[in-house]
């Protein structure tokens, strides 16, 4: 409390950190929300395997970022660079007040951190849907502690820890992580993709064989949860909370996911005849991951129509991968990987600074990111595939993922209609 | 922040702002209670359809409300009329600050917004229950933004637009909207109970066949997130953190919570052998509405009376429509309409200037507002049914909407003992 | 306001109340975590009970806590004691304003009661699990009461009230109950599992047959809402807003929590070859129960090892327990009983004050409020079983709670594979 002058001062600091903190559990929710989301888009007999990988992601996320993580993604010193370490751990072991004003004078220094470590979990979580109902789950958990512990926060620093990309001529944009968490996992879930290859049955003879997700409702609730949770995302990312910037940025976040959500719909009404509920919620989360980049710079005109853009673009980019044989069970990388690139691109075309040296700055962090972060997951994936094996049996992906690889049922009260 | 004359001044609307931003999203999170509690109080085969609706509401519901309702709500001006606009669309688009110290103290201008949309999406979701499992989707969408979009704004502006419920010698007292907010929706449902009709074999041959809700996890979620959500709906109609009238306003809250699920209980125990838990948790629902419009204006006993007589109302409410043959499959006539209207007659009664004047002002309130809503959604309904039609053919409702409306399963992997 | 010297003393007030008011919403969300948790971890012939037991478990927690519970608990006077009563209702039923800044300068009397309201409910929620699938709902009603209304209050004031335990020479230190709250409904489980007896068929021929629970989603959904909850679990029980401490309990949370997991995963895939979904999310659990009594003491690594050891406990607990035929459906003696005391300890062990005389006093707090505990609901189970009786029928049993105690089906449309 010392290093305030004054009381007042002392005030706006603690509610800067009340925000933050409220903001941090409301990233860690989302957690919930993916869990959700990817166990409802898929089949029953592949549950608890999901529902055990959107558990485990945050513990691993969490544990590695302390470890080391956070000072992989905040290095400090000067600024510009590629790759700094400010060392292991978390500092001030001993200082548990952590009033670090010195360090940072919005909030406290275990405030940044658990923010930071929220978000560090989304990247793998995204991640973990589009390689469902195949992948090995120690295989798994190796990829996800190489992705939060090593490339998102390589990255992540780029931007966020004032590498390289924040000091283009024009700095690089991202306000809340469309590109730097979104794209990021989008980029490793289209590798994971790639390598694994589809579901059994999923491209037969030509045609695409449409596998339904097995509980409408828990897509609902984790899209909802999410979109509660992105409250934090977007809000928190104001780092303060500065009255006119943190309500803002509300408005265009929920405006954007609206616009999202309708736009989805009626795209989907018009090409595919009746409208599909889960395109609805994708569209959803498609404004959210488009709104993310520019969030704080949008009127509520702008957030519409990024929003709406968003829903459209995930109804034909779901079909569009389906086309390409590329087999992604819950639609992660059409909400957050191409999406994600849209939101950026906005930034670009609508922010404030709107223009063609913003839109140049914007493709530049796209691909860097991206090429980065696309090698890095293949490589690692590949790695693992060679030395641990990354999909499970035929016989057992027949069985289902909750039998092979936990020994649980989801539902072992229910008679199921599953055929394969 | 030039606007204000010294900094603590800032830090308060800050505080203020932080409280008012976090209601709004406790209100929008009860989007997500409503499905729950919709979807599990019907049966599987429409299950994807309400999810739908109870995703699609608040997404129109926001869309609209930025772009016309809540110039129509809070149309500015001297007070006292039926009807004013204050034009289309958001103000601030350039000031993106919107630090709009001047049209209100307390919080900004986004966050106004924002908390009132969500408030406005609530009244269209009540809807949703009432009339489902036999409602058209594309008639349902358009009736919504008919009422979030013109007839809610409209009553709304009477009472918290300052419009002429609120100049009344005594004024119309409804804090957080038992009436402006709930029993809109429970009028609006009422009307499309009766031209609808109810569903398909639920009064055969004058008796009154018990319709199953497939899922009562999902209503217990929806119900404790609708509770969550309330501290935000009536913790946030404080307009500002106030301490003493904030956490009053809670604690009443949750007094009158506790309290509707206990005279539920015992009621349905007593009347029905066996306590229900539909009916513990409607009373939990039935309790919050009735505590809605007085919430600040009561001690613990009065909130613990009003309470327990709002659960034990709901339970003889809905053997009471049932026996009217007006079918509501999830009691949100019960729920919103019937408790709503007892929560506002209880502020004559309980609140601080309880008397005659009081009761007079507030049955002046209800009768007009709900006299409006019910002939604005008869008439809405009515001229829906002639230009697009309002109920689904008998044999998709066989079948269920959900196939019939979206082509979708809600559980493709379980099998289903419905016979109808 | 007038109780202030000066305007940013006010502000203070308002931010302590804004944070411990939003802290006491989280606590109040546990109850839907441990409905989800304990329906999930059971059968779907049992659901409607256990869901309904969720629902009025807070709805008596806060009729009673209001009407005596708080007065029992926090008496006032001079401490020290081992019993007080300051009387029946709550305060200022006429001083809705509630300002109380005499009583308390952190937040408002209202919040002060919902937060512990919200704490005392949460001690019986405990025991629901433990007695699932075989106890009488009204035995296990009065139970609740006589819990929640008489033995959380007396030992709770043993330690937060003042009393006894607060002035030994070396205090006891619990700062958010891992044994004041967790313990408590730790002993009160075993006290029922003990004279309940097992489930029919748990234990046949000396063999132990596993009873598999019904949904795993349910039951991630329980943990993560648990998870988010327990942020203002212990991050409100700092009592203010303060920036390093409560920032500092939110971070060692999360970080027990994830070792927590990762400690439960890594024992159940070594010891029981496949990871178990359940072990993984109990071991969540088991990590926030055992960093709860000193969350405010621990650096990260610290933190991690508490966690890690809760994990690793709770395997083998669960294994224990199941040995000496105490058939406890969910884990909670396990989790919250063992672990309550296993945190308790570490306080001792890895806290600011750590050495001997700690210890020694942790000790004594744990054996003193566990004996009382233990005993009055040994006495209590005992008497309500001769009054009323404790257990339903076998025939009820095979058939479900849900039909004997309810007439409720939790799935009517889903075909059940449930022999017995």
């Amino acid at each position: 409390m010392e290093a305030f002058s004054a009381s007042h001062d002392y005030n706006l600091f603690t509610i800067n950190n009340v925000w933050m903190m409220a903001c941090a559990a409301g990233v860690f929710f989302m957690n919930l929300g993916f869990g959700c989301v990817e166990s409802g888009l898929t089949r029953s007999k592949n549950t608890a395997n999901i529902l055990f990988k959107n558990t485990i992601v945050p513990c691993i996320g969490i544990v590695t970022y302390a470890l080391w993580g956070f000072g992989l993604m905040y290095p400090g010193g000067d600024g510009g660079g590629w790759f700094g370490f400010a060392g292991f751990g978390l500092g001030f072991e001993n200082d548990i007040a952590g009033l670090t004003s010195v360090y940072n004078a919005g909030y406290t220094y275990w405030t940044d951190f658990l923010y930071q470590a929220m978000f560090a979990a989304t990247a793998a979580t995204i991640v973990s849907g589009a390689v469902a109902e195949r992948i090995k789950l120690g295989s798994f958990m190796v990829f996800t502690a190489l992705l939060v512990g090593v490339s998102y926060p390589i990255t992540g620093m780029w931007k966020w820890g004032n590498g390289w990309l924040n000091n283009l001529s024009t700095p690089f944009y991202d306000f809340a992580g469309s590109t730097v968490v979104h794209s990021v996992g989008g980029w490793a879930a289209l590798a994971g993709i790639i390598i694994l290859g589809p579901r059994l049955g999923k491209y037969v003879d030509g045609r695409i064989r449409p596998i339904l997700g097995h509980s409408m409702p828990l897509v609902m609730i984790g899209v909802f949860v999410l979109w509660l949770g992105w409250f934090g995302f977007n809000g928190g990312s104001v780092l303060s909370a500065d009255p006119g910037m943190v309500s803002l940025v509300l408005v265009t976040t929920a405006i954007a996911a609206a616009a999202g959500g309708l736009g989805a719909t009626f795209t989907s009404w018009i090409w595919q005849k009746k409208p599909d509920v889960t395109m609805a919620l994708n569209g959803i989360l498609a404004g959210l991951v488009a709104i993310t980049a520019g969030a704080d710079q949008m009127g509520p005109i702008s957030s519409m129509v990024i929003g709406a853009v968003g829903g459209i673009i995930v109804v034909f980019s779901v079909t569009f991968f389906d086309k390409l044989k590329l087999d992604d069970p819950v639609g992660a990388t059409s909400v957050h990987l191409v999406n994600g690139i849209w939101g950026t691109l906005a930034v670009g075309i609508f922010g404030k600074l709107a223009g063609f040296a913003q839109l140049f700055s914007q493709i530049v962090g796209i691909v860097a990111i991206g090429a980065f972060t696309f090698v890095f997951s293949l490589v690692a994936f590949k790695l693992i595939q060679l030395v641990m094996g990354l999909r499970v049996s035929a016989e057992e992906e027949q069985v289902g993922l909750d039998i092979g690889e936990h020994g649980n049922e989801a539902y072992p009260d229910f008679q199921s209609s599953l055929k394969s």
